[in-house]
């Protein structure tokens, strides 16, 4: 299904329908949440969810580029220290507020799918290619600007960091609490300013 | 079952089968793994299997507990900067020599199967508290001996530490190349030696 061809109202559908899959497979995981779940979240009959998401594979690729797309959009500009401090505060606040259940909104989809299909990890692959590329370009101005020294390594440092809350994300999220989290980004931030110009 | 009172024949039978299950995990992921894939893998009949697991969700904890116990065993002492670069490098080279499949053999199944109940959750709890406890004691051993200075922390190392492996699998995993985890290790490692005594 193209979401361009849909009228005002069918792209609000859609949207309903995969935002109420995205919630209910962070809560409950991937397997465990069934299309009967997800029609009954969303407020749709049987037909609308098969009209919008072929089937259960079709609707798990489409919550993995939507969530790539929600987490992205939702990343403010990241080109001075402070705002990646900001970032680290903003990613605890955000887990510890959901008391570390569900893990990272598109790692978690990550690290339940990556071997299920050739096809769905390179939806997976996609959205943190982007992911990292934006890091990369924040990373990019704060050099140009000499904020960061000339030898600081954009890519790499977007390797380091995205790595730092990935990793740190799913510890928290399997032990319930803050530290290996909050720990992983300070080091990770430690060792960006380690950079500075 | 309580794997004490078995003999010594079905034990062996007992870790075949565990290995097997492991081993079709990493490859498939859980929810790609039947308990007839299992069976077959193990080569042993169904009876066998339901005598030693009584189900699937049995065999999967017990899986999290075998996976905690390999993947430990396997961790050298961690008590110099040395052997911390020799982990990275082998880190990395056990990933590049799988093509990047199948993640983490434990924390795959973290990523997996963090939500699935709490009973599970607890299992996998277990394995990262353990785990974090031995890079613990070998940080805490390297202040000791005055190789980190006495205001490095053990502990936020060690989930620093930690945090940059399980990141950097899983987007290395994910994006099918090396340059992530190898990047984050590497970052890892430079933060580690900031607190060179």
């Amino acid at each position: 299904m193209d979401e361009h061809r849909l009228t005002v109202k069918g792209r609000a559908t859609r949207e309903r329908i995969l935002a109420a899959a995205a919630e209910l497979i962070l809560r409950q995981g991937v397997a465990g949440t069934q299309l009967d779940d997800v029609r009954r979240a969303a407020g749709v009959s049987g037909s609308q969810l098969t009209h919008y998401f072929h089937d259960k594979q079709t609707l798990i690729d489409d919550v993995i580029a939507w969530q790539a797309h929600t987490t992205l959009k939702r990343e403010p500009a990241l080109d001075t220290f402070d705002a990646w401090r900001r970032w680290a505060d903003q990613v605890v606040a955000r887990q510890t507020a959901r008391k570390f259940q569900g893990g990272c909104d598109f790692g978690s989809l990550a690290g339940q799918l990556a071997e299920t299909s050739p096809e769905t990890r390179a939806h997976l692959a996609d959205g943190y290619d982007r992911w990292l590329s934006q890091f990369r370009h924040s990373l990019d101005r704060m050099r140009d600007q000499g904020l960061l020294r000339a030898d600081a390594d954009p890519d790499s440092l977007a390797h380091m960091l995205l790595a730092a809350m990935q990793g740190g994300v799913l510890l928290s999220q399997t032990l319930r609490r803050p530290e290996p989290l909050r720990d992983s980004l300070d080091a990770a931030l430690a060792q960006l300013e380690s950079f500075a110009g």
